[in-house]
């Protein structure tokens, strides 16, 4: 098994937000390689159809293999909503998306059993976070809300901390005021850039869930279980005990945690399109170095 | 030359913008056929770099040639800025995009000199509206502004006559105040939608080119000196004397014309994504009925 835990992580999404859930794996799994693949050719996926969405993630998890990669995480919340279960079927290697862990840390953390999630028209329509959370709590409220401006807004930057963002992101949230929510998903990667707008109109009580952490949490946990961790992160003790470890000291973190320096090991970051314009980005909002992006032409894939 | 004549025309644009062109088209050569195709699976061209813009029309242009197109309108604004000159270099049936037109007529509207040019971040960095008003007329003055809110925000729609889209397009269109242009190019498919925003903050006296009015103008003479033009376009005297009728009578609807209804004749309509979402879109904005549209594989091409 000694090459298989060496091999990296593949990890994908429809374009750079998938950045941040990297980050988050690099942070809780320093010791593993990552392949990152950003769909920048053909992002945005949130208004597309799901097979569409289907055909895309397929090629991708077949450029992905290209690097024999041991494990894929699907940090698009829009791929994970709409392609995990189809993918999932084919594949004989784990695979991790970024609704579950979400939905999972959501039920658990609220109080009065009324829960929130926005994300791109795609996810949102899929309703796949109701029928998570029903599954196990079928008495929880869940409010869903699509909010296809953040996206935009986000890649923008121009109008981030002004009146503009704070009264399309009140007119989005006004539903999950009135619904009461304890507990709000940000459903797409590039929301956490909106968290001070979005803490601002919802209150310093309601906890706001960043996917990304619990994902990474995921993925390591079974990484350990099925014998691939990499082999430091093996031999430091973060295997079957894992479980064991979700306490109220974590709490705080499993929200929005603040970026600090992670390390960089041996990633690849590709893309298929707009390589430089990435590395440009990714430097401007992480922590972590982003060089050398390749680009892919994934349709041959 | 009878069976080229009666050959359809192929138009394509990134999404379903390029309707606003097709109506255009569908209103000035009302015994044309229309083959159009929108390549929503890949949809927004606007931030995405040349090389990918180049190869996408290029799939595009192959998969219109299969119905035997006898000429070519791109409608995309960001496509006709950075692929043009590249396509019409292998291409063998005439070709027209919406940047000269646009640029020709807004050089003879200006009285001060002074012309604004607003369109995606791809068409404005490309600076080519400026190139080509300045091979003319040298001494005039072109300002750019990309916004890349616009689109999104007439997607959305919530937000069209609010305030947020009033602030958003007041701070982009601060410079073209400040710079005091008489003449403002929609340098974009979308952005007719805006207009009563857009003409609210640039006041009365600023002239609004529409580039696709003068786009269809330009295929409808280009197609008549190549003796290209439908049987029954060719018997209504509207060949070669098409250039004397630019005169005055027509300034008003050079420029925003209202919608009215058009001859549906006999079109096709095709996108690469959500082929249903495309013909519901279209009923609710478009004057002509968009029915059976059809999806396609564009990545094969």
């Amino acid at each position: 098994m000694q090459n298989r835990q060496d091999a990296p992580i593949g990890i994908f999404d429809s374009g750079v937000g998938g950045l941040t859930v990297a980050e988050e794996v690099m942070r809780q799994l320093p010791n593993e390689k990552i392949v990152y693949f950003g769909d920048t050719a053909r992002v945005p996926y949130g208004s597309k159809s799901k097979d569409t969405i289907i055909k895309f993630s397929k090629q991708i998890i077949r450029y992905l293999r290209t690097w024999d990669v041991k494990a894929i995480v699907v940090a698009c919340n829009t791929a994970s909503a709409l392609a995990l279960s189809e993918i999932k079927e084919e594949l004989d290697i784990p695979i991790v998306g970024v609704i579950e862990p979400g939905a999972k840390v959501a039920s658990e953390m609220t109080k009065n059993g009324k829960i929130g999630i926005i994300g791109t028209e795609g996810t949102i329509n899929s309703h796949i976070h109701t029928k998570l959370i029903k599954e196990h709590k079928p008495t929880y409220q869940v409010t869903e809300r699509a909010c296809p401006l953040f996206v935009p807004l986000v890649e923008e930057g121009f109008f981030l901390d002004t009146n503009v963002t704070y009264e399309i992101a009140g007119k989005y949230l006004e539903v999950m005021k009135e619904n009461e929510v304890d507990t709000l998903i940000l459903g797409c990667t590039h929301y956490p850039f909106l968290r001070d707008t979005i803490r601002k109109i919802m209150g310093p009580e309601v906890n706001l869930v960043n996917p990304a952490y619990e994902t990474a949490r995921e993925l390591k946990k079974m990484l350990s279980e099925l014998g691939l961790a990499a082999s430091a992160e093996a031999t430091a003790g973060n295997g079957a005990g894992v479980t064991a470890d979700l306490k109220a000291a974590e709490a705080s973190s499993r929200m929005l945690s603040t970026q600090t320096s992670v390390g960089t090991g041996m990633h690849r970051f590709c893309v298929s399109d707009g390589a430089d314009k990435v590395a440009h980005f990714a430097k401007e909002r992480f922590p972590f170095p982003v060089e050398n992006v390749m680009q892919v032409n994934i349709e041959e894939y």
